[in-house]
Protein backbone atom coordinates (compact mmCIF):
# COMPACT_ATOMS: atom_id res chain seq x y z
CA UNK A 1 0.00 0.00 0.00
CA UNK A 2 1.20 3.45 -0.88
CA UNK A 3 2.20 5.05 2.09
CA UNK A 4 0.90 8.22 2.27
CA UNK A 5 -2.54 6.10 1.56
CA UNK A 6 -2.23 3.86 4.30
CA UNK A 7 -1.56 6.73 6.90
CA UNK A 8 -4.87 8.81 5.60
CA UNK A 9 -6.42 5.76 6.02
CA UNK A 10 -5.98 5.33 9.41
CA UNK A 11 -6.59 8.58 9.81
CA UNK A 12 -9.81 7.87 8.36
CA UNK A 13 -10.73 5.00 10.67
CA UNK A 14 -10.05 7.00 13.36
CA UNK A 15 -11.85 9.54 13.17
CA UNK A 16 -15.29 7.87 11.91
CA UNK A 17 -15.34 6.17 15.91
CA UNK A 18 -14.38 9.45 17.64
CA UNK A 19 -17.22 11.45 16.59
CA UNK A 20 -19.49 8.33 17.37
CA UNK A 21 -18.31 8.31 20.76
CA UNK A 22 -18.53 12.62 21.14
CA UNK A 23 -21.60 12.31 20.13
CA UNK A 24 -22.80 9.77 22.32
CA UNK A 25 -21.70 11.70 25.17
CA UNK A 26 -21.12 15.10 24.59
CA UNK A 27 -20.44 15.68 28.62
CA UNK A 28 -18.09 12.81 28.94
CA UNK A 29 -14.96 15.62 28.72
CA UNK A 30 -15.39 18.54 30.66
CA UNK A 31 -16.90 19.78 33.86
CA UNK A 32 -19.35 22.11 35.82
CA UNK A 33 -17.84 25.23 37.92
CA UNK A 34 -20.63 27.00 40.63
CA UNK A 35 -20.69 30.55 40.17
CA UNK A 36 -23.02 30.85 43.26
CA UNK A 37 -22.64 32.00 46.82
CA UNK A 38 -24.41 29.75 49.51
CA UNK A 39 -28.01 31.53 51.55
CA UNK A 40 -27.03 31.65 54.61
CA UNK A 41 -27.19 34.45 57.63
CA UNK A 42 -24.10 35.77 56.17
CA UNK A 43 -25.51 36.65 52.79
CA UNK A 44 -25.46 40.51 52.07
CA UNK A 45 -28.57 41.66 51.09
CA UNK A 46 -29.59 45.53 50.28
CA UNK A 47 -29.25 47.91 53.49
CA UNK A 48 -33.29 47.91 53.14
CA UNK A 49 -34.00 44.27 52.61
CA UNK A 50 -34.25 41.84 55.30
CA UNK A 51 -31.99 38.99 55.94
CA UNK A 52 -31.94 35.50 54.66
CA UNK A 53 -33.35 33.43 57.28
CA UNK A 54 -33.79 29.70 57.83
CA UNK A 55 -36.29 28.60 60.56
CA UNK A 56 -36.12 24.71 61.93
CA UNK A 57 -39.43 22.57 61.20
CA UNK A 58 -37.50 19.91 63.12
CA UNK A 59 -34.54 18.41 63.69
CA UNK A 60 -33.82 15.15 65.41
CA UNK A 61 -34.67 11.31 66.03
CA UNK A 62 -38.71 11.07 65.44
CA UNK A 63 -41.17 9.44 67.40
CA UNK A 64 -40.61 5.99 64.32
CA UNK A 65 -37.21 5.79 65.40
CA UNK A 66 -35.58 7.56 62.19
CA UNK A 67 -33.70 11.13 61.71
CA UNK A 68 -35.41 13.57 59.91
CA UNK A 69 -34.55 17.24 59.35
CA UNK A 70 -36.86 20.11 57.43
CA UNK A 71 -36.64 23.92 57.75
CA UNK A 72 -38.83 26.88 55.92
CA UNK A 73 -36.97 29.92 54.96
CA UNK A 74 -37.83 33.55 54.10
CA UNK A 75 -35.94 35.53 51.60
CA UNK A 76 -35.51 39.24 49.68
CA UNK A 77 -35.52 37.83 45.98
CA UNK A 78 -32.67 40.70 45.36
CA UNK A 79 -29.63 39.38 47.85
CA UNK A 80 -27.02 36.62 47.43
CA UNK A 81 -26.27 35.01 43.71
CA UNK A 82 -29.68 36.36 42.29
CA UNK A 83 -31.54 36.92 38.86
CA UNK A 84 -32.74 40.29 38.21
CA UNK A 85 -36.04 39.37 36.15
CA UNK A 86 -36.62 42.07 33.30
CA UNK A 87 -39.72 43.39 35.18
CA UNK A 88 -37.79 44.77 37.94
CA UNK A 89 -37.23 47.83 36.38
CA UNK A 90 -39.36 47.66 33.36
CA UNK A 91 -43.13 47.27 33.62
CA UNK A 92 -44.77 45.29 31.04
CA UNK A 93 -41.42 43.12 30.41
CA UNK A 94 -40.57 39.11 31.47
CA UNK A 95 -41.20 38.15 34.87
CA UNK A 96 -38.64 35.49 36.68
CA UNK A 97 -40.64 32.39 35.44
CA UNK A 98 -41.18 34.41 32.02
CA UNK A 99 -37.93 34.01 30.99
CA UNK A 100 -37.39 31.54 28.71
CA UNK A 101 -34.34 28.67 29.60
CA UNK A 102 -33.34 29.80 26.23
CA UNK A 103 -31.92 33.26 27.52
CA UNK A 104 -30.84 31.84 30.92
CA UNK A 105 -28.50 29.19 29.18
CA UNK A 106 -25.74 29.82 26.83
CA UNK A 107 -22.25 30.44 25.71
CA UNK A 108 -20.40 33.45 27.95
CA UNK A 109 -17.78 35.64 27.36
CA UNK A 110 -15.72 37.09 30.75
CA UNK A 111 -14.91 40.55 30.38
CA UNK A 112 -12.47 41.83 32.87
CA UNK A 113 -11.82 45.13 34.12
CA UNK A 114 -10.78 43.92 37.55
CA UNK A 115 -7.34 45.84 36.87
CA UNK A 116 -9.45 49.31 36.83
CA UNK A 117 -12.12 48.29 39.33
CA UNK A 118 -9.40 47.31 42.16
CA UNK A 119 -8.49 50.58 42.87
CA UNK A 120 -12.19 52.26 42.80
CA UNK A 121 -15.38 50.97 43.95
CA UNK A 122 -16.90 53.30 42.13
CA UNK A 123 -15.29 52.73 38.93
CA UNK A 124 -18.09 51.56 36.23
CA UNK A 125 -17.38 49.73 32.62
CA UNK A 126 -16.86 51.39 30.26
CA UNK A 127 -17.91 51.21 26.06
CA UNK A 128 -14.28 51.71 25.98
CA UNK A 129 -13.29 48.36 28.38
CA UNK A 130 -15.80 46.59 25.72
CA UNK A 131 -14.19 47.75 22.44
CA UNK A 132 -10.82 46.98 23.76
CA UNK A 133 -12.14 43.46 24.78
CA UNK A 134 -13.46 43.43 21.01
CA UNK A 135 -10.44 44.32 19.89
CA UNK A 136 -8.48 41.03 21.72
CA UNK A 137 -11.38 38.61 21.41
CA UNK A 138 -13.59 39.82 18.33
CA UNK A 139 -17.02 40.96 18.42
CA UNK A 140 -18.86 40.00 21.13
CA UNK A 141 -20.91 37.02 19.26
CA UNK A 142 -24.63 36.79 19.28
CA UNK A 143 -26.74 35.37 21.85
CA UNK A 144 -23.66 35.48 24.54
CA UNK A 145 -24.02 35.64 27.98
CA UNK A 146 -21.97 38.73 28.82
CA UNK A 147 -20.16 38.15 32.43
CA UNK A 148 -18.45 41.53 34.09
CA UNK A 149 -15.55 40.75 35.97
CA UNK A 150 -14.49 43.35 38.14
CA UNK A 151 -13.04 40.98 41.12
CA UNK A 152 -15.09 42.34 44.00
CA UNK A 153 -16.06 39.23 44.34
CA UNK A 154 -12.75 38.38 46.54
CA UNK A 155 -15.05 40.75 49.22
CA UNK A 156 -17.40 38.85 49.58
CA UNK A 157 -19.56 38.39 51.73
CA UNK A 158 -18.47 41.06 54.01
CA UNK A 159 -20.44 43.41 53.77
CA UNK A 160 -18.29 46.34 54.82
CA UNK A 161 -16.28 45.21 52.18
CA UNK A 162 -18.30 44.70 49.61
CA UNK A 163 -21.61 46.39 49.47
CA UNK A 164 -19.06 49.54 50.99
CA UNK A 165 -21.14 49.91 54.23
CA UNK A 166 -22.73 46.95 56.40
CA UNK A 167 -25.14 49.77 57.89
CA UNK A 168 -28.65 48.78 57.24
CA UNK A 169 -31.66 51.85 56.78
CA UNK A 170 -32.43 53.46 53.83
CA UNK A 171 -30.02 55.99 55.21
CA UNK A 172 -27.26 53.38 54.09
CA UNK A 173 -28.23 53.26 50.87
CA UNK A 174 -26.38 56.58 49.77
CA UNK A 175 -22.77 54.74 51.36
CA UNK A 176 -23.00 51.53 48.57
CA UNK A 177 -19.81 51.83 47.36
CA UNK A 178 -19.38 48.89 44.65
CA UNK A 179 -18.52 48.80 40.55
CA UNK A 180 -21.14 48.46 38.25
CA UNK A 181 -21.83 49.21 34.34
CA UNK A 182 -21.96 52.50 33.11
CA UNK A 183 -25.69 53.19 31.13
CA UNK A 184 -23.71 53.74 27.84
CA UNK A 185 -21.76 50.61 28.21
CA UNK A 186 -25.38 49.41 29.00
CA UNK A 187 -26.71 51.44 25.52
CA UNK A 188 -24.29 50.47 23.28
CA UNK A 189 -24.55 46.86 24.08
CA UNK A 190 -28.51 47.21 23.74
CA UNK A 191 -28.00 48.77 20.41
CA UNK A 192 -25.21 47.38 19.13
CA UNK A 193 -24.91 43.62 20.23
CA UNK A 194 -27.78 41.07 20.44
CA UNK A 195 -26.92 39.63 24.14
CA UNK A 196 -29.14 37.15 26.09
CA UNK A 197 -28.04 38.06 29.43
CA UNK A 198 -25.51 39.85 31.70
CA UNK A 199 -23.82 39.04 34.69
CA UNK A 200 -21.54 40.63 37.27
CA UNK A 201 -19.81 39.59 40.34
CA UNK A 202 -21.03 42.86 42.49
CA UNK A 203 -24.33 43.11 44.28
CA UNK A 204 -25.94 45.60 41.00
CA UNK A 205 -25.44 45.98 37.44
CA UNK A 206 -25.80 49.87 38.28
CA UNK A 207 -22.32 50.66 40.81
CA UNK A 208 -23.52 51.38 44.31
CA UNK A 209 -23.40 55.10 44.02
CA UNK A 210 -26.35 54.78 41.19
CA UNK A 211 -29.45 57.25 41.64
CA UNK A 212 -31.17 56.02 38.95
CA UNK A 213 -30.12 52.72 38.13
CA UNK A 214 -30.03 53.32 34.66
CA UNK A 215 -28.13 50.14 33.31
CA UNK A 216 -31.08 48.68 35.11
CA UNK A 217 -33.17 50.28 33.04
CA UNK A 218 -31.79 49.79 29.95
CA UNK A 219 -30.73 46.15 30.16
CA UNK A 220 -34.48 45.06 31.62
CA UNK A 221 -35.73 47.45 29.10
CA UNK A 222 -34.52 45.46 26.32
CA UNK A 223 -35.61 41.72 28.16
CA UNK A 224 -32.03 41.26 29.21
CA UNK A 225 -32.23 39.84 32.75
CA UNK A 226 -29.26 40.10 34.84
CA UNK A 227 -27.14 37.52 37.60
CA UNK A 228 -25.87 39.22 40.58
CA UNK A 229 -23.71 38.47 42.66
CA UNK A 230 -22.20 36.03 40.47
CA UNK A 231 -19.47 33.90 41.96
CA UNK A 232 -16.10 32.50 41.06
CA UNK A 233 -16.07 34.72 37.91
CA UNK A 234 -11.68 34.06 38.32
CA UNK A 235 -12.79 30.55 36.84
CA UNK A 236 -14.38 31.40 33.63
CA UNK A 237 -12.02 31.75 30.92
CA UNK A 238 -12.55 34.73 28.58
CA UNK A 239 -14.55 32.88 25.93
CA UNK A 240 -15.60 28.96 25.59
CA UNK A 241 -17.48 28.56 28.79
CA UNK A 242 -21.15 27.37 28.55
CA UNK A 243 -23.40 29.23 31.22
CA UNK A 244 -26.68 27.33 32.87
CA UNK A 245 -28.08 30.10 35.28
CA UNK A 246 -31.30 28.99 36.70
CA UNK A 247 -33.53 30.73 38.94
CA UNK A 248 -35.96 29.49 41.40
CA UNK A 249 -39.53 30.03 39.13
CA UNK A 250 -41.60 32.61 40.97
CA UNK A 251 -44.24 33.20 39.40
CA UNK A 252 -44.68 36.96 38.95
CA UNK A 253 -41.18 37.65 40.95
CA UNK A 254 -39.11 40.52 39.66
CA UNK A 255 -35.95 38.57 40.52
CA UNK A 256 -35.09 34.97 42.46
CA UNK A 257 -31.85 32.93 44.28
CA UNK A 258 -30.62 31.82 41.27
CA UNK A 259 -28.06 28.81 40.88
CA UNK A 260 -25.68 29.65 38.15
CA UNK A 261 -23.20 27.25 36.32
CA UNK A 262 -20.84 27.31 33.73
CA UNK A 263 -19.38 24.10 31.65
CA UNK A 264 -15.74 23.84 31.07
CA UNK A 265 -15.32 21.83 28.48
CA UNK A 266 -11.70 19.83 28.05
CA UNK B 1 -4.72 11.75 -7.86
CA UNK B 2 -5.23 8.04 -7.40
CA UNK B 3 -9.10 8.25 -7.15
CA UNK B 4 -9.32 6.14 -3.45
CA UNK B 5 -6.26 8.15 -2.09
CA UNK B 6 -8.78 11.45 -3.06
CA UNK B 7 -11.73 10.08 -1.25
CA UNK B 8 -9.54 9.18 1.93
CA UNK B 9 -8.25 12.72 2.11
CA UNK B 10 -11.06 14.14 2.07
CA UNK B 11 -12.62 12.13 4.89
CA UNK B 12 -9.66 12.90 6.96
CA UNK B 13 -9.86 16.79 6.09
CA UNK B 14 -13.29 16.15 7.21
CA UNK B 15 -13.24 14.56 10.22
CA UNK B 16 -10.34 16.71 11.92
CA UNK B 17 -13.04 19.51 11.79
CA UNK B 18 -15.97 17.50 13.06
CA UNK B 19 -14.29 16.66 16.50
CA UNK B 20 -13.35 19.95 17.37
CA UNK B 21 -16.53 21.73 16.61
CA UNK B 22 -18.30 18.95 18.41
CA UNK B 23 -16.11 19.11 21.32
CA UNK B 24 -16.11 22.60 21.69
CA UNK B 25 -19.77 22.90 22.59
CA UNK B 26 -21.88 19.70 23.16
CA UNK B 27 -24.92 22.34 23.47
CA UNK B 28 -24.60 23.32 19.99
CA UNK B 29 -27.40 21.41 18.41
CA UNK B 30 -30.23 20.42 21.04
CA UNK B 31 -33.17 22.06 22.96
CA UNK B 32 -34.07 22.71 26.53
CA UNK B 33 -36.90 21.55 28.26
CA UNK B 34 -38.31 22.75 31.76
CA UNK B 35 -39.15 19.87 34.58
CA UNK B 36 -39.79 22.17 37.01
CA UNK B 37 -43.40 23.73 38.19
CA UNK B 38 -43.59 27.59 38.98
CA UNK B 39 -43.77 28.52 43.18
CA UNK B 40 -47.20 30.48 43.61
CA UNK B 41 -49.95 30.18 45.92
CA UNK B 42 -51.13 27.58 44.14
CA UNK B 43 -48.16 25.42 44.32
CA UNK B 44 -49.22 22.37 46.83
CA UNK B 45 -47.51 21.38 50.22
CA UNK B 46 -47.18 18.35 52.49
CA UNK B 47 -50.53 19.12 54.87
CA UNK B 48 -48.38 20.96 57.82
CA UNK B 49 -46.31 22.94 55.86
CA UNK B 50 -47.81 26.52 55.36
CA UNK B 51 -48.13 27.64 51.55
CA UNK B 52 -45.55 29.26 49.60
CA UNK B 53 -45.74 33.10 50.06
CA UNK B 54 -44.96 35.98 48.11
CA UNK B 55 -45.12 39.34 49.97
CA UNK B 56 -44.65 42.74 47.68
CA UNK B 57 -41.62 45.39 48.67
CA UNK B 58 -42.61 47.81 46.04
CA UNK B 59 -44.27 48.03 42.79
CA UNK B 60 -44.81 50.96 40.61
CA UNK B 61 -43.65 54.03 39.80
CA UNK B 62 -40.81 55.81 42.32
CA UNK B 63 -40.24 59.12 43.04
CA UNK B 64 -37.49 59.10 40.63
CA UNK B 65 -40.23 58.86 37.63
CA UNK B 66 -39.15 55.30 36.63
CA UNK B 67 -40.99 51.77 37.12
CA UNK B 68 -39.57 49.37 39.78
CA UNK B 69 -40.75 46.31 41.50
CA UNK B 70 -39.60 43.91 44.19
CA UNK B 71 -41.10 41.16 46.42
CA UNK B 72 -40.07 38.95 49.03
CA UNK B 73 -40.75 35.32 49.97
CA UNK B 74 -41.24 32.63 52.44
CA UNK B 75 -41.36 28.81 51.79
CA UNK B 76 -40.68 25.98 53.34
CA UNK B 77 -37.83 23.37 51.72
CA UNK B 78 -40.08 20.47 50.52
CA UNK B 79 -43.16 21.88 48.40
CA UNK B 80 -43.45 22.22 44.51
CA UNK B 81 -40.42 21.02 42.28
CA UNK B 82 -37.67 20.40 45.19
CA UNK B 83 -34.57 18.48 45.99
CA UNK B 84 -34.62 16.52 48.72
CA UNK B 85 -31.21 16.70 49.91
CA UNK B 86 -29.75 13.30 52.02
CA UNK B 87 -30.22 15.04 55.37
CA UNK B 88 -33.53 15.41 55.51
CA UNK B 89 -33.70 11.75 56.27
CA UNK B 90 -29.51 10.73 57.32
CA UNK B 91 -28.32 12.68 59.54
CA UNK B 92 -24.46 13.32 58.46
CA UNK B 93 -25.19 12.89 55.22
CA UNK B 94 -25.03 16.08 52.64
CA UNK B 95 -26.95 19.05 53.17
CA UNK B 96 -27.87 21.12 50.50
CA UNK B 97 -25.45 22.97 49.50
CA UNK B 98 -22.60 20.23 49.98
CA UNK B 99 -24.07 18.02 47.44
CA UNK B 100 -21.24 18.22 44.38
CA UNK B 101 -22.60 19.95 40.83
CA UNK B 102 -21.56 16.66 39.35
CA UNK B 103 -24.09 14.41 40.96
CA UNK B 104 -26.89 17.06 40.48
CA UNK B 105 -25.79 16.64 36.44
CA UNK B 106 -25.81 13.32 34.42
CA UNK B 107 -27.52 11.84 31.96
CA UNK B 108 -30.77 10.61 32.79
CA UNK B 109 -33.25 7.39 32.55
CA UNK B 110 -36.83 7.64 32.74
CA UNK B 111 -38.63 4.50 33.79
CA UNK B 112 -42.89 5.21 32.76
CA UNK B 113 -44.92 3.30 35.03
CA UNK B 114 -47.81 5.05 34.23
CA UNK B 115 -50.07 2.02 32.90
CA UNK B 116 -50.07 0.83 36.50
CA UNK B 117 -50.01 3.72 38.61
CA UNK B 118 -52.98 5.28 36.49
CA UNK B 119 -55.71 3.33 38.14
CA UNK B 120 -54.16 2.77 41.84
CA UNK B 121 -53.25 6.13 43.48
CA UNK B 122 -51.48 4.07 46.27
CA UNK B 123 -49.04 2.11 43.22
CA UNK B 124 -44.92 1.59 44.36
CA UNK B 125 -42.70 0.94 41.79
CA UNK B 126 -41.59 -2.18 42.33
CA UNK B 127 -38.00 -4.44 41.41
CA UNK B 128 -39.98 -6.19 38.83
CA UNK B 129 -40.99 -2.68 37.39
CA UNK B 130 -36.80 -1.68 37.13
CA UNK B 131 -35.79 -5.40 36.01
CA UNK B 132 -38.82 -4.71 33.18
CA UNK B 133 -37.09 -1.79 31.88
CA UNK B 134 -33.49 -3.11 32.11
CA UNK B 135 -34.45 -6.17 29.88
CA UNK B 136 -35.55 -3.81 27.10
CA UNK B 137 -32.97 -0.95 27.78
CA UNK B 138 -29.94 -2.64 29.15
CA UNK B 139 -28.79 -2.36 32.91
CA UNK B 140 -28.95 1.21 34.06
CA UNK B 141 -25.50 3.23 33.34
CA UNK B 142 -23.55 4.04 35.95
CA UNK B 143 -23.82 7.66 37.40
CA UNK B 144 -27.73 7.77 35.94
CA UNK B 145 -30.29 10.39 37.24
CA UNK B 146 -33.19 7.22 37.42
CA UNK B 147 -36.54 9.34 36.86
CA UNK B 148 -39.87 7.38 37.76
CA UNK B 149 -43.04 8.84 35.50
CA UNK B 150 -46.35 7.55 37.12
CA UNK B 151 -48.29 9.97 35.49
CA UNK B 152 -49.64 11.43 38.85
CA UNK B 153 -47.75 14.70 37.05
CA UNK B 154 -51.21 15.34 35.18
CA UNK B 155 -53.15 16.27 38.20
CA UNK B 156 -50.57 18.77 39.67
CA UNK B 157 -51.21 21.91 41.22
CA UNK B 158 -54.82 20.43 42.33
CA UNK B 159 -53.92 19.01 45.92
CA UNK B 160 -56.61 16.97 46.09
CA UNK B 161 -56.27 15.11 43.23
CA UNK B 162 -52.38 15.12 43.20
CA UNK B 163 -52.24 14.93 47.15
CA UNK B 164 -55.44 12.92 47.82
CA UNK B 165 -56.19 15.71 50.16
CA UNK B 166 -56.83 19.48 49.93
CA UNK B 167 -57.13 19.29 53.71
CA UNK B 168 -54.40 20.85 55.89
CA UNK B 169 -52.70 20.05 59.43
CA UNK B 170 -51.57 16.83 61.18
CA UNK B 171 -54.89 14.60 60.72
CA UNK B 172 -54.67 14.82 56.65
CA UNK B 173 -51.39 13.72 56.31
CA UNK B 174 -53.03 10.27 56.59
CA UNK B 175 -55.33 10.85 53.82
CA UNK B 176 -52.69 11.43 51.45
CA UNK B 177 -52.27 9.08 48.44
CA UNK B 178 -50.26 9.19 45.26
CA UNK B 179 -47.39 7.06 43.83
CA UNK B 180 -43.89 6.39 45.05
CA UNK B 181 -41.14 3.80 45.01
CA UNK B 182 -41.43 0.85 46.68
CA UNK B 183 -38.55 0.38 50.00
CA UNK B 184 -37.61 -2.82 48.03
CA UNK B 185 -36.78 -1.00 44.84
CA UNK B 186 -35.09 1.83 46.85
CA UNK B 187 -32.75 -1.08 48.03
CA UNK B 188 -31.90 -2.85 45.15
CA UNK B 189 -30.93 0.37 43.68
CA UNK B 190 -28.92 1.21 46.18
CA UNK B 191 -26.95 -2.53 46.01
CA UNK B 192 -27.37 -3.51 42.39
CA UNK B 193 -26.83 0.00 40.70
CA UNK B 194 -24.50 3.46 40.86
CA UNK B 195 -26.78 6.08 40.37
CA UNK B 196 -26.52 9.59 41.08
CA UNK B 197 -30.00 10.82 41.99
CA UNK B 198 -33.76 9.85 41.66
CA UNK B 199 -36.71 12.01 40.61
CA UNK B 200 -40.47 11.34 40.46
CA UNK B 201 -43.44 13.39 39.58
CA UNK B 202 -44.88 12.79 42.45
CA UNK B 203 -45.05 15.13 46.15
CA UNK B 204 -42.83 12.55 47.21
CA UNK B 205 -40.36 9.00 46.81
CA UNK B 206 -42.36 7.48 49.36
CA UNK B 207 -45.97 6.69 48.23
CA UNK B 208 -48.02 8.92 49.93
CA UNK B 209 -49.88 6.50 52.77
CA UNK B 210 -45.90 5.78 54.05
CA UNK B 211 -46.17 5.34 57.85
CA UNK B 212 -41.74 5.43 58.07
CA UNK B 213 -40.56 6.88 54.44
CA UNK B 214 -38.24 3.72 54.23
CA UNK B 215 -37.50 4.67 50.56
CA UNK B 216 -36.00 8.25 51.66
CA UNK B 217 -33.90 6.57 54.69
CA UNK B 218 -32.69 3.95 52.04
CA UNK B 219 -31.57 6.58 49.18
CA UNK B 220 -30.35 9.29 51.37
CA UNK B 221 -28.66 7.41 53.50
CA UNK B 222 -26.58 6.10 50.66
CA UNK B 223 -26.45 10.13 49.32
CA UNK B 224 -28.53 10.12 47.00
CA UNK B 225 -30.80 13.00 46.92
CA UNK B 226 -34.20 12.73 45.68
CA UNK B 227 -36.03 15.42 42.96
CA UNK B 228 -40.04 15.25 43.89
CA UNK B 229 -42.90 17.10 41.79
CA UNK B 230 -40.87 16.54 38.69
CA UNK B 231 -42.69 18.16 35.80
CA UNK B 232 -43.07 17.31 32.35
CA UNK B 233 -41.65 13.93 32.37
CA UNK B 234 -43.67 12.94 29.24
CA UNK B 235 -41.53 15.04 27.63
CA UNK B 236 -38.19 13.56 28.23
CA UNK B 237 -37.54 9.94 26.75
CA UNK B 238 -36.50 6.69 28.16
CA UNK B 239 -32.27 6.79 27.61
CA UNK B 240 -30.45 10.30 26.10
CA UNK B 241 -31.37 13.30 27.81
CA UNK B 242 -28.78 15.22 30.11
CA UNK B 243 -30.47 16.82 33.12
CA UNK B 244 -29.32 19.25 35.53
CA UNK B 245 -30.77 20.02 38.64
CA UNK B 246 -30.15 23.10 40.28
CA UNK B 247 -31.26 23.91 43.71
CA UNK B 248 -31.35 27.33 45.60
CA UNK B 249 -28.00 26.76 47.12
CA UNK B 250 -29.48 26.84 50.82
CA UNK B 251 -26.90 26.10 53.44
CA UNK B 252 -27.50 23.61 55.89
CA UNK B 253 -30.70 23.18 54.17
CA UNK B 254 -32.24 19.60 54.13
CA UNK B 255 -33.62 20.81 50.92
CA UNK B 256 -34.88 23.51 48.67
CA UNK B 257 -36.48 24.48 45.90
CA UNK B 258 -35.05 22.60 42.93
CA UNK B 259 -34.66 24.23 39.01
CA UNK B 260 -34.31 21.28 36.82
CA UNK B 261 -33.92 20.85 33.37
CA UNK B 262 -33.04 18.27 30.56
CA UNK B 263 -31.29 18.42 27.60
CA UNK B 264 -32.18 16.65 24.66
CA UNK B 265 -29.74 16.59 21.97
CA UNK B 266 -30.80 16.52 18.43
Amino acid sequence: MHKTLYALSLLAVGCTQQPAEQAKNPFSSGQWIDLSYEFSDETPYWPTSGPFRLNTDFEGITPGGYYYSAYNFCAAEHGGTHLDAPVHFAEGKWSTEQIPLENLTGDAVVIDVSEKARTNSDYQVTVGDIEAWEKTNGPIPDQAIVLFRTGHGTLYPDAKNYLGTDERGAEAVAKLHFPGIDPEAAEWLVGNRKIKAVGIDTASIDFGQSKDFKTHQLFYGANIPGFENVANLDKVPTKGAYVVALPMKIKGGSGAPLRIVAWLQD
